[in-house]
């Protein structure tokens, strides 16, 4: 039987994703990609281990989704990512035209938001909140142990 | 001797990179990345070769950049790029903290500048209009073969 998962269930995936982001003391943000009710990528940021300004998670799991479909748009895709993207993932999210961006938690400082434009492809459909005190407690935690 | 070049002699060098997408059917746009009057990075933008939105020529450059440094920024690094940047380039050039963005050419549909923000990072200084006739004839090249 098939069953119909729930944003909340996605957004559950990606926030593993960010755990493993955490345990590696990258930023913890997690992503996935679904397609048919079924997850074709996940990734974590890894900015530090790559090296790589470029390796947000939404960025890896965009080509990872790419890959996986053999298709450069993602139409009939939802990004599911547990921190509002940043102006670069808001813009690649603007050329994969995907149909949804569900994001957990806003960035006040680093989020696209901030800038008062709809960065995002005006055909994709956007979703806030979800599972937002979770994920923005792993940002916290990480920021404060930073700190210390 | 140590010649010090100007900014149409690395431009020229991303117009190179540009023909080589041309010649390979992408649309052209080409980058270099120099560091202390050197070219440390090159990359012309393949998004159909590699099926992935993400792939634009800036995008490769500075992971080539970043790759080649063993430094995810790129403090002392400017980027020449054929075709104004994206909105997905501009923020990825933002996370890089270039010192230098040098562009040919202006894009009014896509180019980050159309957002009316500044996108880049606050200490980037930008140069604009180096070889832009050039530049820009490869795309009208470019697209004009396309709707034949």
């Amino acid at each position: 039987m098939l069953s119909i998962h729930s944003d909340e269930h996605f957004m559950r995936e990606a926030y593993k994703q960010a755990q493993y982001a955490l345990e590696e003391g990258e930023i913890p943000i997690g992503a996935v990609v679904v397609c048919q009710n079924k997850i074709i990528a996940r990734a974590y940021n890894q900015t530090e281990k790559l090296n790589d300004v470029t390796a947000h998670a939404e960025m890896l799991a965009f080509t990872a989704a790419a890959n996986h479909l053999g298709n450069k748009y993602l139409h009939d895709c939802t990004l599911y990512v547990t921190v509002e993207p940043c102006v670069m993932c808001a813009g690649a999210s603007y050329w994969s035209q995907l149909k949804r961006v569900v994001y957990a938690t806003g960035d006040e400082k680093r989020g696209y938001r901030r800038t008062g434009v709809n960065l995002l492809h005006p055909k994709t459909e956007l979703v806030t909140g979800i599972l937002a005190s979770e994920c923005a407690q792993l940002m916290t935690d990480f920021f404060r142990a930073k700190r210390i």
